[in-house]
C-alpha cells in the first residue's frame, strides 16, 4: 500500500505521584498548575505539581527523548524550584525544538481531594498556555483504595500525542 | 511548515476504580459491561463498572470537557443508578455533540478475577455497541500486590481517541 | 462531513506488575529489555519483564485482538519461558498478521531502583528492535508510595498507536 506523505502521530504515557508533605513541614498544594488555598500540601522537588509533571513526562514520552529526571535532573539546577507550569513550558519547548509539534496533552489525577470541577477550566487554562496545546484534566477517586485512597498522596497519569514537524510515511 | 487541512486525533485517559462491596451488603459484579454471575460485586455509584466507567472518562477527556463528575453528577439524578453501558452510551452522544467522532477507546482492568477471555468478545460487543466505535478490553493482575493484588477492589484504565467533526490544521 | 479515506490510529493500553523474587528464590533482573547485573530479580513467568509485558500488552490493545494470555497463555508452551523481547517481537508479528501498522509504542515504570537513565538509549534499542517501531522507555518513582514505593514490585503502563494497513474512512 502507498499512502504518501501523511502526519503520524506519536502516543505517550507519563505518570506522577507525591506524598502529602508532613505535618512538621507543611506545603501549600499546586495543583494542576493552580495553588490551592487552605488544602494540605504535597512533598517534593518543585511544587510537587503530579498533574503538570505527569503532562510534561508524557510530552516527553511521546517524543521518545527520555523524561523529567533527563531534563530536569541535578545539572539543570535553575529547575530545582520552578512551578510544574514552568516545567510544562520548558518541557514544550524542548520537544518543539526536538522536532514535534504537540498535539494535545490529557491528565488525570487520583485524589480525594480538593473538589476540582468549580477550578478545571481555570487548571486547563493554566496548563494549555503553558504547553502552547490543549492539556484537559480530568479527577476520580479511588474508591478508599491504595495510597490516593488512604489519602497518602496523589497520583496523576497522562497521555499525548505528538506529531512530527516534518511529514512522514508508512505502507 | 504548511499541512493544509488534517484530521488530527486527541488523546484522552480515564482510571475507576472500585471496593468490592462488604459481604453484608452483597451486590451483583457488572464487569465490561457483563454481569458475572456468582463473582462477587463492586460497591459505589449505579452499577460501579470500573471498565465501562473509564471508557466514559477517557472519552470526555480526551475531548476536554470534563469527567464523570462533570456530566453524571448530583445534578443529573437520572442517571444515579443507571448501568455503565448506559453511562457509556450517554458519554458518548456528549462527546459528539461537542464536536467529535470517536476513533476507539481501549480499556485494560486489573483484578485477579473473573477470568475474563472467555467472554471478551461479548464484553467488547456490550461496550462497542453503546460507544459507537471500537472498544477493546484486556485483563490483567498485579502479581499479588497493591489493592487489586489483595482482592480489595478493581481498577481499570482507558485510553480514548476523538477526532474534531471538522477537520483542523496544525503547523 | 465526507472525509475521504484516511489513516486513523488506533490507541491501547497496557499495563504489566511484577513483584520481587524471594531471597530464597533469587533471580536475575530483566527490565526494558535488558539485564540488570546485580539487581534483585522480579518473579513471575517467562523473565517478568514487566516493560516489554507492558508494551505487548498495549499493542494487543490497539488492535483490538485481546491481551498477554489470550496469545501467549498454555496453549501456547512454547512462550512460557521466553523474554521479554521475544514475547514483544512475537506480539508485533501478530499484530501486523491482523492488518495493522504500528506507530509507536511508549512505556514509563515506576520502581524505586535500578537508574535507569545511563541505559535508557539500550533499553529503547532493544525494544524498538523487537517491535519494529519506535518505543520509548521512561522512568519514574512513587515518592515511597504504593508497592513501587515500598519496593514490592515493579509496574509498568504502556501506550500504543496501531493503524489499519487499508485506509478507512470516518464521517
Ligand atoms: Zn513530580
Ligand atoms: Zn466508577
Ligand atoms: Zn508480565
Amino acid at each position: 500500500m502507498s499512502t504518501g506523505k501523511m502526519i503520524l502521530p506519536r502516543t505517550g504515557i507519563g505518570i506522577d505521584v507525591h506524598a502529602y508533605a508532613a505535618d512538621e513541614e507543611p506545603r501549600p498544594l499546586w495543583l494542576g498548575g493552580l495553588h490551592w488555598d487552605g488544602e494540605r500540601g504535597l512533598a517534593g522537588h518543585s511544587d510537587a505539581d503530579p498533574v503538570a509533571h505527569a503532562a510534561a513526562d508524557a510530552l516527553f514520552s511521546a517524543a521518545g527523548i527520555g523524561d523529567l529526571g533527563t531534563h530536569f535532573g541535578t545539572d539543570r539546577p535553575e529547575f530545582a524550584g520552578a512551578s510544574g507550569v514552568t516545567l510544562l513550558a520548558e518541557a514544550a519547548r524542548i520537544v518543539r525544538a526536538a522536532g514535534f509539534e504537540i498535539g494535545n496533552v490529557a491528565v488525570q489525577f487520583v485524589a480525594n481531594r480538593p473538589k476540582f470541577g468549580p477550578r478545571r477550566q481555570e487548571s486547563q487554562d493554566a496548563l494549555s498556555a503553558a504547553a502552547g496545546a490543549p492539556v484537559s484534566v480530568t479527577a476520580t477517586t479511588s474508591d478508599g483504595l491504595g495510597f490516593a485512597g488512604r489519602g497518602e498522596g496523589i497520583s496523576a497519569v497522562a497521555t499525548a500525542l505528538v506529531y512530527p514537524s516534518q511529514p512522514t510515511g508508512i505502507g
